[in-house]
């Protein structure tokens, strides 16, 4: 029914996640609609993203030279360490701007049921890097889960001897959420981590 | 903070309808997860909407030929005509696949109040066609609207000397709706139109 181009295109949209076929019907419309300009401007982003883009070769980052700008910072602190699950993650951290310390991204997370055992997700080079540098914190930024404590504890373990402050993001009740919407592990782990006022 | 080629591909994607930052940044990260042969039919598909996509010199409907594959099919109905507001509704036509005869694709609908005259929607090249071709009906398949309703009337007095069968697509409660949901001008719309049983 659709000439093949456009078939292909909207083919192309159903690959991004959580496009089905009305929403990739409406996005390929809308490019028919776009300048030249945008397209190719597009076409080039695409094209690039492959071969411009790779990981950090300190820290796992995402960045187009071998090493990424947090790491060639001069003005970060780097005595501290963040390590976190996915690229993601670190633009999430540098978004809120508050934290300005260096960080390892790992290649997701400790998960024996579905077969990602500690070699799997870099720990080596995360251990090698931490013997090197001289971090006096480490903090581990996983997504509370089951995977998430996994891989915190196993890290934690080999670094015990090492000496280093070793924390973790809090946990709790998310600010601005409906306290009746808080699923009760969270709220049992609200509790149990409560402070002083 | 992303990198260049990471952030002209968030910027890219916030071109398509209703992308807002998050979701354009959720879209480039799954770019990354991609296969090359994806993102090269992604690539190529980009290319080829432009070049060689263009509307079929007879009805205006995307092809990628001279004469669309309805208009240069045999077995259509060559005696009726839908006229419709744009490319889209040809597709949402020919996905029910019940009506069998030609289209013409308008180029949106007469609105005095947007500055859209009957000449800036290709009219002219509309009735050409009508007087050149055999027609012995004529289906307007607009949006219930002002505009819809003031096309069809524009149309259909040109046409009115020409002796053609002139109709247009029902208005009513869609199928499925639940009644309390029924917006008042479609209910009155229902009930004057109401058919015998």
């Amino acid at each position: 029914m659709y000439p093949d181009s456009l078939k292909n295109l909207i083919e192309s949209f159903k690959y991004l996640p959580s496009v089905g076929e009305k929403t990739a019907e409406r996005y390929a419309f809308s490019v028919l609609d776009m300048d030249e300009d945008q397209i190719e401007l597009f076409v080039d982003s695409l094209k690039n993203i492959k071969n411009r883009i790779h990981p950090c070769k300190n820290c796992n980052v995402l960045t187009e030279d071998e090493i990424c700008s947090i790491c060639s910072d001069d003005f970060r602190n780097k005595n501290v360490l963040c390590i976190v699950e996915d690229v993601k993650s670190v633009f999430l951290f540098e978004k809120i701007g508050m934290f300005k310390g260096l960080y390892h991204v790992l290649k997701g997370l400790i998960s024996p049921l579905d077969g990602v055992n500690p070699e799997d997700i870099g720990i080596d080079k995360l251990l090698d890097r931490i013997q090197n540098e001289k971090f006096e914190e480490i903090i581990f930024a996983f997504k509370p889960s089951i995977e998430g404590e996994t891989t915190a504890l196993y890290i934690k373990k080999i670094l015990d001897g090492l000496n280093l402050k070793i924390t973790k993001i809090a946990n709790g009740v998310p600010i601005g959420a409906d306290m009746e919407y808080v699923d009760s592990l969270t709220l049992e782990r609200a509790l149990s981590d409560r402070k002083e006022v």
